[in-house]
């Protein structure tokens, strides 16, 4: 029988913990405010949904820059894009012990104090306010930047005046951002502090629809292309009376959590809205020249706009899996092992994703030549892997951990080895195992973890 | 004649900002405060930076585990750390118009308003404020990070408890940190908002004087390593009776920047204060255990904790230089080509280092056959490297631009590659070129980014 839901989102927060993957931030001094910190093992599996995107997105493309701009802006952005004036929730404030609380609660008492005497909504900016220089007044407040978007669209023009770009063209950019929201919980996937991996892909305005179709479906794409169950995830269009502000049409690409189908990430078509705030804002001109034309245009921009921390656990919850197992022997035909005695946890996470790519595993901890060998290979492979070495225990308890953290291989030297010098890879998700030669090991492991 | 330095710096930023480095903050609105955002180039830069540490600690070590924890924390780790009470400047407020200044500047009257009543030095906190929910009162203030060490010791029992580290051992951590300071400029040397690379090195009391020459010296050479100049580079030591309240001794990593020498890293030993103060305002026990003594103790840390944004910035200012060239021909014998009629301006960066690997140019952009062959080479070598494809204007034009942005290799492409199928490697610093098999580029670049 499938275990409930919400223990299901619990186990795998107690996994994360006891496997230094993520723990909750501030925890001895009893924790923060929804804010969680990614441990030896966490920050390695993030780094890599980081490393992945910006790859394909950069790297891999003729037509993307990066960019990093900062947290802390000049406030007029934040004027020009809106936010100051719309990015609020709605609040209803005790009138005894001033505590609030988000409108969807429909309150009839104060959760804190019990005073029925309620205000009625209020809206209340969402974005986290601080002062820079000693005096905390207006004209020294600043904002944390609640999105990285508005750094792009700001530095629109250095870009199309230091480099070559040529409409269409994108700026992608990973960093944090800050809402200060009354949040739910669900573990990291609404938090204070986040960090987003956004793209603005500039376009002519006629190309719009097709290209909002062209990104929706790439980025759907991309979650799959990693490893996602393809019918955990759904595209969500929004009603178009229902659209913020400044979009034209938006997507959600939705993932089925234990807590329910939620957004990993947006797709937008929000026009030129951006560019033009900031045009009349800032007073300078924002178009784009097109050299073949001659004529002036502010672009259109399609934006996928995703969460990095969501998609981290998007990825951990769909690579979640217990399966019985049997406790000695791999099971016939590559299965996981139906109607064994034992449960094992795995991570099925993507090659690619996986915190640690190998462990090195010697079969005897007290054998020096064998150890020898397998510190020779650790050494090795660690040089261009994350690689780790394990000889605390039996091997079973060795594969156990390994699957626990998501390691795709797992390579046993035993005494053979120091004859013929192959060793055994130990396949995570099949349990099957193969014996290569230690030299190819280098090279067999790159192939893998590029296909 | 070498340029006056002030000049120098100048010519510096210009640079970053018409190449798409560096480029000043929120620019169309006159700027902000010292901050800078990091354009397409610039962000490649910087990411090379944050990678190489994080391989050299974390990946290629077997002692060393990666962590990041988040921007806000709870307070009570900055009451334990001793920031709330320490980490102050003492500033000087205009009686008149209430403007604050650093006591350094040993004032006669203010500088804003030109009054002459100005009050006694206070002391002002230097971390920035906010407010988590929607109420701005004392028992919601939280603090941005002036370090990312303290995530490091608040995590220390986790990390125990979740992976299998024994002494030594150590915590690395890239990250944002937040300073309020007013400050003096110098381009990205001092900013508000800046990046820390920081180690936390724990150790057995009695190792913390071989430990700490040991970590001193090699962050020393790490810098060396990537190409610095070690002639513009030096350790200070720290005399013992100005040590900050938390160390045992301090060593900083200096660069002879055009401003002068400034620290581009700390070395620190800092005792067992972190944990000790953390111990004890949590209640929690942070000892470790050693297996083999059955002892606990609190570990000594020797922490080496660097500025990501001002070793980027030591890289392109030693990086920097400019030189006569001859026009159309290269020099004989490999050197830089002294006495010529031209000026380059070329960024000598390690290969590592440098944003864009390698330039794909077809010699002539109307050849289709041509045209087929470099975007063929381009599109192959991009799925594992940065590469940048130019057609636009001439190939000398072209050697410049990328020469700006430091690309150690320009590959061209002519007639003749089209029936030999070889092309030809210009390299940036020599001006040399060589003949090479197309089908041989990506191994040969492999090799020369690896060296």
């Amino acid at each position: 029988m499938p275990k409930p839901e919400p223990a299901l989102m619990k186990d795998i927060t107690a996994l994360c913990k006891r496997r230094g993957i993520i723990y909750p931030s501030s925890e001895i001094y009893g924790g923060f405010a929804n804010t969680w910190d990614y441990g030896p093992y966490g920050v390695l599996l993030k780094n890599n949904v980081k490393k992945i995107w910006w790859e394909d997105m950069v790297m891999k493309r003729t037509d993307i820059v990066g960019l990093d701009s900062a947290i802390l802006m000049n406030p007029k952005i934040w004027e020009a894009s809106g936010h100051l004036t719309q990015f609020t929730d709605p609040l209803i404030e005790c009138k005894k012990c001033h505590a609030r609380f988000r409108i969807e609660q429909s309150l009839d008492k104060c959760p804190t104090c019990q005073a029925i005497e309620l205000t009625e909504a209020k809206q209340f900016n969402l974005m986290f306010k601080t002062y820079v220089g000693p005096e905390e007044s207006g004209t020294n407040t600043v904002y944390l930047r609640p999105e990285t978007a508005q750094g792009i669209f700001a530095n629109f023009k250095n870009v199309l005046d230091s480099t070559r770009v040529k409409l269409p063209f994108g700026i992608a950019q990973i960093g944090k951002a800050f809402r200060n929201e009354i949040t739910p919980g669900n573990f990291t996937f609404r938090t204070l502090e986040f960090e987003q991996f956004e793209l603005e892909y500039f376009i002519y305005p006629k190309d719009a629809d097709t290209e909002f179709k062209t990104w929706r479906q790439a980025r759907l794409d991309w979650y799959v292309g990693l490893g996602i169950n393809k019918h955990k995830l759904r595209l969500q269009d929004h009603e178009q009376a229902k659209l913020a502000h400044y979009a034209k049409a938006v997507s959600d690409i939705e993932y089925k959590f234990p807590f329910g189908w939620s957004e990993l990430e947006g797709i937008a078509n929000r026009g030129d809205y951006d560019l033009s705030q900031h045009q009349k804002f800032s007073g300078q001109d924002l178009q784009y020249f097109n050299e073949d034309t001659k004529e002036k245009i502010l672009p259109y921009v399609i934006e996928p706009s995703g969460g990095v921390d969501r998609a981290t656990l998007a990825f951990l919850v769909d690579a979640y899996s217990k399966e019985k197992v049997n406790k000695s022997s791999p099971p016939a035909g590559g299965g996981a092992g139906g109607g064994g005695s034992e449960v094992r946890t795995v991570l099925k996470l993507h090659p690619k994703l996986a915190p640690i790519k190998v462990a090195i595993l010697p079969l005897v901890k007290k054998d020096p030549e064998l150890v020898k060998m397998a510190k020779g290979i650790y050494e090795e492979l660690k040089q261009n892997f994350f690689v780790e070495y394990d000889e605390d225990g039996t091997v079973g308890k060795r594969y156990r951990r390994q699957d626990e953290i998501g390691t795709p291989f797992c390579i046993t030297i035993d005494s053979d080895s120091l004859t013929d010098k192959t060793v055994t890879i130990r396949h995570r998700d099949s349990m099957q195992q193969e014996r290569i030669n230690s030299a190819e090991l280098g090279d067999w492991l790159k192939d893998k973890l590029n296909s």
